[in-house]
């Protein structure tokens, strides 16, 4: 049984603090349990609430997972689209955006991971209303890289759409061992990103 | 009801063959359903024999995942360990090694997709009985970058460790994207993964 009192102090906050402290805690046991395996039980009951109360704020387990994952795209993409068009050529665009990329994924490694494992999860209109808008991460990379080829600071001979694949992908792939919210070993990553990716992509041109 | 034909065929195979098949289809449904909803009786239905048949080759579910798990971290291993002995400087072979697991990745992508995502789902000491030998794939990329630094050829400034996780991560991270199968891709992939990584790994030094 859930003590009454945290029931009343849920329930007491603000409704928008209370759907924040709701999508955190979902999104600790979507992390923890992998989504399916995620149950309205125990996120009712890390919240300290009757599980009837979550239909208060959603309809199901998948609204959840939605709003958690439309929520980390949402910021990410602001986060990425900001540093880009603060100016400079495309490379030091480029590198101000690899750097505030793993920065940003080290900060929420939690939501991160759930975006990289369970889009699958939802059904295809529901992810394609999160990814389907007019920016997105592969546009974004592919334009700045195409700039760079452009300016004549990338290498031409890179395909631009598998070269942002690839940067895109390789940052990405930080979630899989990066510490949550170690902002130290977070820099020193995205200075190794930074000089290994840069220096690779602004190389002399050899035949690919 | 499974027709009797398709089990009699099954059973005249000799025991390693259907080993093999057995691994194969599993592997297929761990991918496909994730290792949680993969069930014995959907392995046992698509290799058209009874369900209670599988004891014979497997006490459990979990004994099928750590024997996909051990067989292609072992033949994936193997391959790597071959391509870095064969000769050259460091990067050349660092070089080779990049392809050769790119291609490697493309030719097993379920194998390798069930490695990346399914390993927590088997205890510890199974664990670390497919990954606790002499040699590994960190150890081998850590091993290739430190040669490198030693010989001059990588930069000194790059932390060695971290620049391994980098490279490995990166390679690996492939699997989401790649096509099964799709050989002139995975060579395409693999030249830009060979120029961007050992261009940035060569430039000049600065300060990281």
């Amino acid at each position: 049984m859930i003590p009454t009192e945290r029931r009343t102090e849920y329930k007491r906050k603000p409704r928008e603090e209370r759907w924040s402290e709701l999508l955190n805690v979902a999104a600790q046991v979507i992390y923890e349990k992998g989504y399916r395996a995620a149950s309205l039980q125990e996120i009712s009951d890390r919240l300290g609430i009757m599980k009837g109360s979550l239909y208060y704020y959603i309809r199901s387990k998948e609204d959840i997972l939605f709003a958690v994952l439309q929520n980390i795209h949402e910021i990410g993409l602001a986060n990425v689209t900001s540093l880009a068009g603060q100016g400079g050529t495309a490379i030091e665009r480029l590198r101000r955006v690899i750097r505030g990329h793993i920065l940003f994924i080290a900060e929420h490694l939690v939501d991160t991971t759930i975006f990289l494992h369970e889009m699958k999860a939802l059904p295809a209109d529901r992810q394609k209303e999160i990814l389907g808008g007019t920016t997105s991460y592969p546009k974004l990379f592919r334009q700045l890289i195409a700039e760079g080829q452009e300016e004549g600071s990338i290498r031409g001979a890179l395909d631009t759409e598998l070269t942002a694949t690839i940067v895109l992908g390789s940052l990405n792939s930080t979630y899989r061992w990066m510490r949550a919210g170690d902002v130290e070993a977070a820099e020193r990553i995205a200075a190794h990103f930074g000089e290994i990716l840069i220096s690779g992509l602004i190389a002399e041109d050899e035949a690919l």
